[in-house]
């Protein structure tokens, strides 16, 4: 049995199934990645290079990668959340979730002061984020999957604390202001739905300096985590008489004013997109609405009359 | 028949094969782009999160990712080489070659004067490089994997100038030096081999400021294209007596002083692996020296004879 390792191990399977190994792989596997049984075969004879057109294109790729075939991001499954570790950030790269009314119900036999942060020990040791990293950094282990979004289980709750779900947020103004404005609208908005789906990740966007573009973030601690400079989410609503909405914002990672309203953060879809890298509910074929303002404008009352 | 597309695609064949499909694909697919059929199959039900163990946690998996997997990096197989590109960073995380003493061995019938940059159209025009990007940047568009490692047909000589092979590098003084002299060092020991395979990729490394560490790159062109602060490449050597050595360099992509000899570009393989995000060459079980420098002398001494 070994860790299932998105890529190539899967499209060579028959050729090269089990040539993969991680070296140094001497580290124990969350229960949580799933594996696949993986056949041991002989290791595949060296194709040579042909000037001719290659008759079996697969073996001369399997020579060619004989040694290793770089993994990609990892694929992390938890109970009730997916997520894309980008090893290079040492952060999600996204993190799916699906929320219900039930789902999302306060249970007051949650309790979140008993979860822990904790490492993420099927990621190799070397693209691993640890919680020593975060210490004097000065900025928060923000949740990607809210904690708040998993009610129906303590174990829901306690796994949305595994570092490869957490991000370096600004406390103040943000993490605790603006973010945490967001997953409750969000959470308002799957009481309401059928069915609703939420994907959230890091951005780290360009700005312009002397006329030239540039990409700058932070790193922190020994593992060099990187620190997003913004955030993003979509939520993808399906309502009771099956019709989806869409809502995709973008936040900059930094405190601001408690005042500005969300919808001051709608952005188009695309714009994540072609900064994440990777397309967005794409599988959709009919939204009846996007960025629609009503929704955030209710929920602006209902959070007035609390108070 | 649809792309491959590297990731849980393949994991959940069977659940859920069928489900990933990219929204505006209206793009022409590269012949060199390994297709497999896929089925058609239902739209899979809605599972319910649940605070028991979740008996399918597949089926749990597919509910949550139902309406698009991000796919992952992807995966680039051409006649004699094999790249990943990073759809975020619009370039190559790697590229692998296999070279042999004939596969490197000038070739009078290869004209490269007769090759052009082209788009990799199997990349979504979202994060796809294309020509207008270099333009007017001051980089040149440099070879990760070097066109003149691809002696055996015009055809391969050619795909090296596919845009996903090509980074944007400091013209003179690096692509044109020290990166050139890098490409004819490793050709002149894969023509005393009896196989070379070269890993090659882009970094961006982080820098002290202020106390704080932040990593810092430029973009270029509409399509935001970066400009790696860093090249690393990697060659394992198999000696004609079945023993392996294998050399790890990393240079800075500016202009540097062409006296600098190529040892001073060595650097533990762990420290790439660390900065890139993956490992490299993981499969050799036993490698006979690293980083020896004998070889680079006999090269300097060749090159001199030659001036």
């Amino acid at each position: 049995m070994r860790t299932l390792v998105i890529g190539i191990g899967n499209m060579t399977m028959g050729l090269a199934a089990g040539i993969y190994f991680e070296r140094h792989r001497h580290f124990s596997l969350d229960a949580a990645t799933p594996v696949i049984p993986s056949p041991d075969v002989a290791v595949p004879p060296i194709i040579e290079p042909s000037s001719k057109p290659v008759d079996n294109k697969l073996a001369r790729v399997g020579t060619i990668m004989r040694h290793g075939y770089p993994s990609f991001d990892s694929l992390r499954t938890f109970d009730n959340f997916v997520l894309s570790y980008d090893r290079r950030l040492r952060a999600a790269g996204w993190v799916f979730e699906h929320l219900t009314p039930d789902s999302v119900t306060y249970n007051p036999e949650i309790n979140r002061q008993k979860c822990d942060f904790f490492e993420d020990k099927a990621i190799h040791p070397f693209f691993r984020a640890k919680n020593d990293d975060f210490k004097g950094s000065g900025y928060d282990r923000g949740h990607l999957a809210a904690a708040g979004n998993h009610r129906l289980s303590q174990a829901h709750c306690a796994q949305t604390f595994v570092l490869s779900n957490i991000s370096p947020q600004v406390g103040r103004g943000f993490n605790r202001n603006v973010w945490n404005r967001l997953e409750r609208y969000v959470r308002f908005r799957a009481r309401r739905s059928k069915n609703l789906w939420s994907c959230t990740g890091p951005l780290y966007l360009p700005r312009f300096e002397n006329g030239k573009k540039y990409i700058k973030y932070e790193v922190i601690g020994e593992s060099d985590i990187s620190v997003p400079t913004h955030f993003f989410k979509v939520i993808l609503v399906e309502n009771k008489d099956g019709s989806f909405e869409l809502e995709s914002f973008v936040i900059q990672n930094r405190a601001m004013d408690d005042n500005i309203t969300l919808e001051a953060f709608h952005v188009p879809l695309e714009s994540i997109e072609r900064a994440a890298g990777f397309l967005i509910f794409d599988k959709v074929k009919s939204i009846k609405s996007v960025n629609e303002k009503k929704h955030i404008q209710t929920f602006l009352k209902k959070e007035c009359q609390k108070n």
